[in-house]
C-alpha cells in the first residue's frame, strides 16, 4: 500500500452500513434516505437511457446539466456563472473534494479544516500530501471559534476546506461566522473549498449562505455540491464544482484522470431536477425537520441529549455517561444490544480525545424507521 | 495548479470530441460506439431506477455485480475469485487506473509501461509521484520488444502497467509476449496492473490472454476491465478491478476517497449484462471486425496505409508523407479540410519524435459513419 494511504482506516460509513446489513439493524448510520427523489426525475433518467445517452458524457459534464447548475446558482443565490468554464460535473461531491485537493495542493501545503471533519477530507488531504490544521467546533453548541480559525493559519496554509451545513455536527454557519472565514481568506490570500451538499436541507429559521456570495469571495471560492442530498438520489453520484475558471479548471484537470466522466444517462435527469423540481428540496427539508424533531425527542427521552441540528441529515449525542470506552465501542455493541447502527465520531478528530464519546444518528429515514430505531434503543440496555 | 498536474495537457479525447461537436465533423477520434448495447440491459437499468436502486451502492460495489464479475472471470478464463475480497467495482477502468496508481505507488517509484501509452496512464503516474519508463511498441508491427522491457526495469521499478488489447496500437499481446512480461515480473518481484477493457474485442484468430492466467501471475496481477467497451455502454462508467485481496484492497483503499461509489442503478444492469448477455461481446467483435476492414481498406485506398489492428476500436496510420509538421497539426486541420476528427498520437510518447506522424482512427462507429468519414477524407486534399 502506498504511503499516502498509511494509517487511513476504511470509511466508517461503509463499515457501518456493512454492519447494519450483516446484523439486520436499523441503519441510522450512513446518510442516505430510504425514499427516492421525484418520480419525474427518475422518468427523465429512463428517457435518457432509451434515448441513447449511454456513451461518454463530455469530460466537464453534459451542457444541459452545466447550464442547469448555473441557473440554480443564479436563482437561489444570485451567483452568475459561465457554464462552460465555471461549472464542472463530478462523480458526487466526493470526487469534487478529491479533485480539488489533488488539483490544488502540493506536498507540505497546509489545509485548515473544521473538526469534526467529514472523513474523506482527512484522507484526501493526506493523499494529496497536505497537512491538516483542525479548527474544532466545540460541544455543546459547535460554533466556529474565530480565534481558533485565525490561529490555525500559517505561512504554509494553502487553503481552507469547510462544509456548511456541517456534517457531522449539523451546524449551519451564520453569515457572521462565514464573514470570519472570508476575512481570514482575504487577509491571507487563501482559496476556500466549500462543500455545500446540504445547502437546501436547513431547518427552522436557519439560512444557508453560500460562502461565494460574501464580498470578495467569489473569485477565491470553489463550491462543491450535488444532487444526492437535495433531490434524494445519493446513489447517482452526480455532483458539481462551481467557481472561478482557474479553480474549476484545477478540478477538471485532476478529475479527467480520476474518472474522466460518469453517469451519462443520469446527468440529463439531474438537469431536469434542477430546472423543473426546484421546490423538492424545500419540501424535503420541511419533512426532514419533522423527522429531526422525532429523533431528537426520542433521544432526549432516552437520556441521550442530542444537539438539535440546524441542517443536514444528522443529530449528535454525547454518550459518555453510558460508560463505554468510546463511541466506537458503543456503536460496535449497538447492533447486538439494540439492533441499531449509528456512527462514532472519534475518527473525525485529529485528537482522539476530542470526540471520544460523540455518536451521530441519521434522521433522513422514514418516520417508521426512525420510530423503530428509537423503540429498539428504548428497549435495550445501552449502558456498558 | 498543483505541481503534480504541471505539464499535463487536457485529455486529447475530450479535446477532439469537443472539436468534432464544434465543427460538425464525423468523429473518428474518441473511442465510443454510436449504437448502444443490449436493450435488455437498458431495461434492467430502467427496472433498477424504478425499484429503488438510487441510494449509495456499497463502496466495493453491489454484491450482484461483484458476483457476476467473478463468474465472468471463471467462465471465460478459469480464474476463481472471491467476490467479497478479490473484486471491486470502479467508475470505469479509468478510476481503476487512478486508484491502483494512487494506492500502490510512492513518490519516486518507477512504472514500466508500453508506449504509445493511453493518456491517463502518463497523467496518473505523474499524479502519483511515479516515474515513467516507456517500452516502445515500434512501427510498423508494434510488437513487444523483450530486451527493451528487460532493460526498462531498475531497482526502483515498483510496477508494470500495460494494456492488451493495446489502445492505441491495436496490438493484442501474444501468450509468448505476455510470458516475457510474466518472467520479468517474477524475476523482479513486481506487481503488474493490466488494463483489459478490450478483452472481448479481438479479431481474426487473435486470442486475448489475461495476464493473470500465466503461471505464478495470479497473485501479482491486478486486472482492470469494464462494461463500457464489451457491452457498448461507455457512458455508464462501470468497471472493476480483480486480483489478489491485497491489490484489490489497495484499489478500494484509494477509490473510497475518489468517488466513494457510483452508478447505483447501473450496477445491477451491468451484472445482468455479464450474466445474461455473455455472447454480446463476441457478436460485437465480429461486427466490429467488418468495420475495421471497411476502414482499413478505405484508408489504404487513400494512401494512408493502416496498421491492421488485432483488437480494440482503433487503426493507426503513419501520415508523414502528407507533409504536416506532425499528427496534431494534421488533426487540427482535418475538420476544416475534410469534416473528420481523428486523434494524433504524439502525446502518447515520452519522446515527441517517436509518434510524431501517427494518427488513430476509430472504427467503432456505424458502417454509415465510417463510410461517410472515408468519403469525406477521399474528397479532401490531405496534404499540407
Ligand atoms: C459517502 S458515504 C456517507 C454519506 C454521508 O455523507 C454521511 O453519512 O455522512
Ligand atoms: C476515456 S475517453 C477515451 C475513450 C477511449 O478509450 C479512447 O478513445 O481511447
Amino acid at each position: 500500500l502506498a504511503r499516502r494511504l498509511h494509517g487511513i482506516a476504511p470509511t466508517i460509513f461503509s463499515e457501518m452500513s456493512a454492519l447494519a446489513a450483516r446484523t439486520g439493524s436499523v441503519n441510522l448510520g450512513q446518510g442516505f434516505p430510504d425514499v427516492d427523489g421525484p418520480p419525474e426525475v427518475i422518468a427523465r433518467a429512463v428517457e435518457a437511457l432509451g434515448a441513447g445517452a449511454n456513451q461518454y458524457a463530455p469530460g466537464p459534464g453534459v451542457p444541459a446539466l452545466r447550464q442547469a447548475v448555473a441557473r440554480h446558482q443564479a436563482r437561489h443565490y444570485g451567483i452568475e456563472l459561465d457554464p462552460d468554464t465555471e461549472v464542472v460535473v463530478t462523480t458526487g461531491a466526493t470526487e469534487g473534494v478529491a479533485a480539488a485537493l489533488l488539483g490544488l495542493l502540493d506536498p507540505g501545503d497546509e489545509v485548515v479544516l473544521l473538526e469534526p471533519s467529514y472523513d474523506s477530507y482527512d484522507a484526501m488531504v493526506q493523499m494529496a500530501g497536505g497537512v491538516r490544521r483542525g479548527v474544532t467546533l466545540r460541544a455543546p453548541d459547535f460554533r466556529l471559534d474565530a480565534d481558533a480559525l485565525r490561529a490555525a493559519v500559517t505561512p504554509r496554509t494553502r487553503l481552507l476546506l469547510l462544509n456548511s451545513p456541517h456534517n457531522p455536527t449539523g451546524t449551519v454557519l451564520t453569515r457572521a461566522e462565514l464573514q470570519v472565514v472570508a476575512d481570514v481568506a482575504l487577509a491571507h490570500d487563501l482559496v476556500v473549498v466549500t462543500d455545500e451538499v446540504y445547502e437546501h436541507l436547513v431547518f427552522d429559521d436557519h439560512e444557508h449562505v453560500p460562502l461565494a456570495t460574501l464580498p470578495g469571495m467569489a473569485k477565491r471560492t470553489l463550491t462543491l455540491s450535488s444532487a444526492g442530498k437535495s433531490w434524494s438520489f445519493t446513489g447517482w453520484k452526480v455532483g458539481w464544482a462551481t467557481g472561478p475558471a482557474d479553480l474549476v479548471g484545477a478540478v477538471l484537470a485532476a478529475k479527467q484522470w480520476l474518472t474522466f466522466t460518469s453517469g451519462a444517462p443520469l446527468q440529463p435527469a439531474v438537469a431536469h431536477a434542477l430546472d423543473h423540481e426546484p421546490d423538492f428540496p424545500r419540501r424535503l427539508a420541511a419533512d426532514l425537520q419533522q423527522r429531526r424533531d422525532l429523533l431528537c425527542a426520542g433521544l432526549r427521552g432516552l437520556g441521550l441529549d442530542p444537539r438539535v441540528p440546524e441542517g443536514t441529515y444528522f443529530a449528535l449525542t454525547d454518550t459518555a455517561h453510558l460508560g463505554w470506552r468510546d463511541g466506537l465501542e458503543l456503536c460496535l455493541a449497538l447492533p447486538e444490544r439494540a439492533g441499531v447502527v449509528a456512527v462514532p465520531l472519534q475518527g473525525f478528530y485529529d485528537d482522539p480525545e476530542a470526540g471520544r464519546h460523540l455518536v451521530r444518528w441519521a434522521f433522513c429515514k422514514t418516520t417508521d424507521v426512525v420510530t423503530e430505531g428509537l423503540a429498539r434503543l428504548g428497549a435495550a440496555d445501552l449502558t456498558r
